[in-house]
């Protein structure tokens, strides 16, 4: 089937989340994503969560139709090889992607003198050329600082790799632009980005720069109240927890009158001389709000809050376990047309998802699952490397390549 | 100066994070944007965080190199203007970016008549037509309650809209793969995204869904610890609060041997009868590992503990306050060339980010401050929409449309 990238070629060098994320997205939207790792496999090879048997279920969700050549770099036979690669003819090829810091033959100097329009992308970890991992950008930008409950004194981590996810897609975005510029111009270039400089960036769009630098306050912790307007969470009858936003003014006298608290709410708005039409206001008094709000909750069931809130168009929803949301929650399975029951060989079957969007052009691409480690290298060697059929037996033969997963080289932990 | 998306023209129609996010990064990246709003401004146009006088700093972040055109979309003759700007000729002209979903005039359908092959990238909430915002979709999914403390009862929000910035990015490289099959082929189409769904599939790519079907445990809260391998924070004597990684073997190694710790750690391999080169295992003996390293932060000060660490080429950060990273980070300011401090009419003067990405083949775009509302109302109706002065004055002297800033609708909260 046609993705929308269809015809596009990448070649990625890669481990971790970002860039493995950023190459199969390309290749979810259609893109011939060729990822090289050593014999033995990536550092992210055996990485967490595991399936029962102990194959990585991350490298399989991050590595999903991917084309997988695996190649002993050690040797210089190994470096050529992927040198070819990466540098092979085509309109739409000649364009890698990669977080492997590689000075010499794997650098833009090197690689782009045996094509002159290679586009290459490398993600760094910051502009001083230290590595660094979204654990070490967080704390450094005082994300974990605002994160937890207002009573809680020490910083909180995200759970959610949120800054490797955000860099994995300015990645995605940096090739197609580029290969825009190429596709114009007819030249090709390196695009350099960090992890730090993308977190930095992102502080600086939401306003949080400007905030640090104008405003004498620090923002502090705020549990899990929306910043800057209403949005809280609520313990119901049964035990479950809401969160209901209050955030735009249909939002919140929806909540208002959905609550029946119109009258202890204009009472709160006389007592303290402030219009809770005005979001900051209601930011500032989110926590009277809350107690006005709170026994409503604690008198019903999540059941009767869900019916209501529905009723009213209120914009909310349920706390749970990612486990029960994949239980319950049919957006997470095969009814959302996103998502396709798939059986891989040493993980099991489960639902995968594919690319997001839907791209009325044509039709939904399905997910193809992460290749074995070096399932393509015969296919790639012959058709992207143009080595004949002796030259590949030879390399082979001497152990420069593997093909899939001999059981000497298996990726499994 | 040229960017690398030089020539594109995106119209958008939007509130909040991510969709301004895409405009302002393909802004930033060199296209013309034009964000059209109601005269009074958007539902986001006095969204915290705010400067010291009231005006939004998260608007100004996030709506930056855009143009602005203030229409009174409640009259015919405002929706048929926001109708011929979008739908506007020009081979590079002709794409649409949205989060607003209005039925009828502003639809795909409707809009696809007035010019065959556009591109209309739209985000929704979910794929059931509801309003999501990221702080109803993280608890939906189950992030919160795999955030904060291993001690702590309640689920933790995300401090950071993660899922909004990364829908943003996805809307970005939406538009540019749109983009790129309108080059090839010749033909627009409608672009479909929702928030659920990216965050949905993001849980399906880290390995989070195959780890809730096939595995029994649920993961639960780890605090501050990385992830499936070695990743912790320490307090150092002089109380500052230090993150490390010992995710890769070098790391590992180079962790073991900075603190000292080989004998102890061999000692608790012997104990356990487990191997610490397995990253699993590191992650399964966390809180006897910290044990055992956490005496020789509490001995030293976070300098002596930097000093060690640059010097082994640790990964590793010191937690701070966002208003201290801003202070004492270099990288957080005009000293990266990235940043440039702007100063901004109602702001003050702050260091503003351009985009992330360099691209070599051609000079860093500096940022460009967001526009006041309706500040380019008239040069788009001329250049774009294709009005005549007459018509221009007619609509102006009808109050259909607003220039720059009128102080009856000023954007201030």
């Amino acid at each position: 089937m046609a993705g929308i990238l269809d015809g596009l070629r990448v070649v990625e060098g890669s481990a971790f989340v970002a860039v493995p994320l950023a190459g199969m997205t390309l290749a979810q939207m259609g893109a011939d994503v060729i990822r090289f790792d050593r014999l033995q496999g990536g550092l992210d090879s055996g990485r967490w969560p595991l399936a029962p048997l102990g194959k990585s279920l991350f490298w399989a969700g991050l590595n999903k139709g991917k084309r997988s050549i695996a190649v002993d770099m050690s040797r210089p036979e190994g470096r050529e090889l992927i040198t070819r690669t990466i540098t092979a003819p085509g309109k739409d090829a000649g364009v890698f992607l990669t977080n492997l810091r590689v000075r010499g033959w794997m650098d833009y100097e090197t690689l782009s003198q045996h094509r002159k329009d290679l586009i290459m992308v490398t993600l760094l970890g910051d502009r001083h050329g230290r590595p660094q991992v979204d654990y070490t950008v967080n704390p450094a930008l005082g994300i974990p600082d605002i994160t937890g409950p207002e009573d809680h004194e020490g910083p909180v981590a995200n759970a959610l790799p949120a800054w490797d996810l955000i860099a994995g897609h300015t990645c995605v975005s940096s090739v197609l632009a580029a290969e825009r510029h190429r596709l114009r111009k007819g030249e090709g270039q390196e695009v350099t980005l960090t992890l730090k400089d993308i977190a930095a960036a992102t502080l600086g769009h939401l306003g949080m720069i400007g905030d640090a630098v104008l405003n004498e306050a620090e923002r502090g912790k705020s549990g899990n109240a929306l910043y800057g307007a209403y949005g809280q969470d609520f313990v119901c009858a049964d035990g479950a927890r809401i969160m209901v936003i209050g955030l735009t003014s249909r939002q919140w006298k929806g909540l208002v009158s959905t609550t029946d608290k119109d009258a202890e709410l204009a009472a709160l708005a006389r007592r303290t001389g402030c219009d809770l039409a005005d979001e900051g206001v209601r930011w500032a008094l989110r926590t009277e709000i809350t107690a006005i709000l709170a026994p409503w909750f604690a008198e019903r069931s999540s059941d009767e809050v869900a019916r209501a809130f529905d009723k009213a168009k209120l914009t909310w929803s349920k706390f749970r376990t990612t486990k029960q949301a994949v239980a319950e929650d049919p957006d997470l399975g095969p009814e959302n047309p996103m998502f396709e029951d798939l059986l891989q060989e040493g993980l099991g079957s489960f639902p995968v998802p594919g690319h997001a969007a839907d791209f009325s052009a044509l039709l939904r691409e399905p997910p193809r699952p992460a290749p074995v480690l070096g399932a393509n290298t015969e296919e790639i060697l012959s058709e992207v490397t143009g080595l004949d059929d002796t030259e590949i037996a030879h390399l082979f033969d001497r152990g420069i390549v593997a093909r899939g997963n001999p059981p000497e080289f298996d990726t499994a932990a």
